[in-house]
């Protein structure tokens, strides 16, 4: 070997040695995608690297290994959906009752059917199917109202997702707490147990401003400021609302008769805001609260066009949610939302561009993180975040070929074509196989409860 | 053997042996599933008995046998859907340009991308990609308008699909014919090539009532009556289309300026119809003119909402169509688009019980065949009918529980749900495997033409 072979093979060992030595070792990473971090423009053929629970780095990853390598070739790497408003165990009740007049749906079926059935264990396994499916269309973090929220906080643990679990307030006799007193002892003891849990945060969930009092929703305020929680309400969802509010309050509309209470702050969560005016959407700017826009609830109901670009307009904070899976939509699936959102919107202000597929997108990451007060943590892929990633297989038929990778997710993809989900850094699903649930199991379960239902309303 | 044991035993012999003699054996059986007949009430635990391209029992299969049996346990067995209006191809140019106005899109990308990509070559691959997307989401018959039809029909006959393919009449140099007589006589080669095939039913489509002149519709309606092929046409899509119309016609509106020179009659199947009045409605009513409704496409563009409802009261055939799926959808999903049809008229109505998931389900099968004026051959379950036959799987997270079969196909599933596609009596895609497209092969070209289309387009 000659001097100066020797001297160019040593400087390739030594190169080889420092490049050895500047791998990283991490828990996950993710190569060669399209990375869609929600926090500036996308990264073709990119990675993420995962570690403890955290995006370590995005974009060049060639210096991280890991024993788990994905290969998101030709696919869309995007944060989790984050789901502001849905009731998940109520998949328990998909489609019990469809295209009805609400007042038939919810006094004929549903609130006899919760009555009869609704019990620890059926919410239990509601959420534990709710799981199942929200993990295979990519969804990471859910925001639930509903009642033995305990049970909701525990399977969503237990699954691996990140929750806003709210236990619904309401001036009737609930299915797990038979009195107002009952219910806020139930949330001391809720939230005290859940404190400081890294998934789950627990809410408080007065139903809407016409099912609960005056009286009740100032000590729902109090209450939160006492306990820092956020609270989670339905607001401005239909006409008949509107109706009602006024009848009781002075004429006053939902969303400022709340203001005028004190009630609104940066922590409350308002779902719908379906007939905000413009002088609601000025206060709800101001005071900081964010909006859960159902847009596949709404028209199912047919409660009306939420005012979304007004509402972004004037600053709002507006993410997405499925609402329940039971009469107002019938599924959890993210994607098929933000395609509805972005349609009703255009439809609404006779503009195409009213809402594009970027915005959609935004909604259903980004967004929904900052109307829960969680965009520090999750919402974007950024290193120090909490490491909430979802696959979205771009290599179908119906996907191809991709001219904007925006587009292909929101109008051309669907829910399944999710494929991988991780949520604090934890694989939930990979290649479409359910890790954390066993969904056989909750599928038999959810028609043994069908038939009990079934029978219960006969 | 005592001579009762041996009485009992040759009865039993003889019993098996004229069962089995009464057994007939078909080309396919499929079992114990939920059957949606669209004839009537749906059958549980019923079967379908498919032979020599025709479906030869419905409900109780037990006397026939076939080496190829298909288990649908716990899954919904429909007629396949019928797509009424289309542009296939234009998967290539899928999310080319979204969330853009009308013009801006045709003019700035769909124009000037068709008029530099658009060759036979490009139609036959288009169509091999959108025949896999379709197979995949259960479509069994499509109705197409574009250019080189001749293609899209030996591609749909190649993948096995129904199709009523439109070959477009337009008043300015075309893709594949730059004259208007070129156009007509490509059609008059074209109907003769595909006259008596039992998949393809060749068609005539002038753009537009603003896009063609009315001496050439003229034409085109004694061509029809002729060569005995239906039109298809765009009318009444957008409040636009209103104007230019009544600009040069006296003020008529499309459909009644369409009727005032004889077009009109049953063999017109018109696209979106969105703005139609209440006396264009009583007229195609009279004149049997079949509505290709495009909920997601009027959404998307910004177009109106189709009144859908007073249509189908004034009894109208109304059918469902995707549109293309480039800007207007974007994809070829008619289980997504029977959701979308019936959330857009709830919300129009301002009325959940506007449009039901039966009644939406009726539009994209018997209805759809109906308005393609196949409803003797196509569209539901019945003896005698085409074995077009699609099963979805209920069994999934998504779609559990199952309270009311219609509820969860339309609002729970999506076209990803469907796992066998039956056309004529062929297995085109059987538990999710596509038999009769090279999914891969069209999904390499389609990325091919990908680039090629935005190299044109700088």
């Amino acid at each position: 070997m000659k001097p100066f072979a020797v001297r160019r093979w040593l400087f390739a060992v030594l190169i080889f040695a420092s490049s050895v030595q500047a791998a990283q070792k991490v828990d996950i990473v993710i190569r060669d995608g399209t990375i869609v971090t929600m926090a500036g423009p996308n990264i073709p053929n990119g990675g993420v690297a995962i570690d403890k629970g955290k995006i370590v780095a995005v974009g060049d990853v060639s210096q991280y290994v890991s024993t788990t390598t994905i290969d998101a070739h030709g696919n869309a790497v995007l944060p989790g959906f984050v789901n502001t408003h849905t009731h998940v165990a109520m998949v328990l009740f998909r489609g019990i009752a469809d295209d009805r007049d609400l007042m038939d749906w919810l006094q004929h079926y549903i609130f006899p059917a919760e009555a009869k059935n609704v019990t620890a264990e059926f919410v239990k396994w509601g959420t534990r199917l709710a799981a199942a499916e929200m993990i295979q269309s990519g969804t990471t973090t859910f925001t639930d109202m509903y009642y033995f929220e305990s049970e909701v906080a525990a399977e969503a643990k237990r699954a691996g997702l990140r929750g806003v679990v709210g236990e619904t307030l309401i001036d009737f006799p609930a299915p797990d707490n038979k009195t107002w007193d009952a219910a806020v002892a139930y949330i001391r003891n809720f939230v005290k147990q859940w404190h400081g849990d890294p998934l789950i945060t627990p809410a408080l969930a007065p139903h809407s401003p016409y099912l609960v009092s005056r009286e009740h929703l100032q000590q729902t305020r109090r209450l939160a400021d006492e306990l820092h929680v956020p609270i989670l309400i339905h607001v401005s969802e239909t006409r008949d609302e509107l109706r009602q509010v006024a009848e009781k309050q002075n004429g006053l509309l939902p969303g400022l008769y709340l203001d005028s209470i004190g009630f609104l702050a940066h922590d409350v969560i308002a779902a719908h805001g379906v007939w905000l005016s413009p002088e609601e959407i000025r206060v709800f700017a101001q005071r900081g609260v964010g909006i859960a826009h159902c847009p596949e609830s709404n028209e199912m109901l047919a409660s009306g066009m939420a005012p979304v670009a007004d509402m972004l307009r004037a600053g709002i904070n507006v993410g997405l949610g499925t609402d329940g899976p039971a009469g107002s939509n019938n599924n959890l699936d993210m994607v098929e939302e933000m395609a509805s959102a972005a349609r009703l919107q255009k439809i609404k202000m006779m503009d195409p561009k009213a809402l594009s597929a970027r915005k959609v997108l935004e909604m259903a990451t980004i967004g929904g993180a900052r109307v829960l007060g969680m965009e520090q943590k999750i919402g974007t892929l950024e290193p120090g975040k909490q490491a909430d990633v979802v696959i979205v297989n771009l290599q179908q038929a119906k996907t191809q070929p991709v001219y904007a990778v925006e587009s292909a997710i929101v109008y051309a993809a669907s829910g399944s074509s999710v494929i991988t989900t991780i949520c604090d850094g934890k694989i939930l699903m990979r290649d479409g196989k359910v890790r954390t649930v066993d969904v056989p199991a909750a599928i038999a379960k959810a028609k043994q409860y069908r038939d009990q239902v079934v029978k219960s309303l006969q």
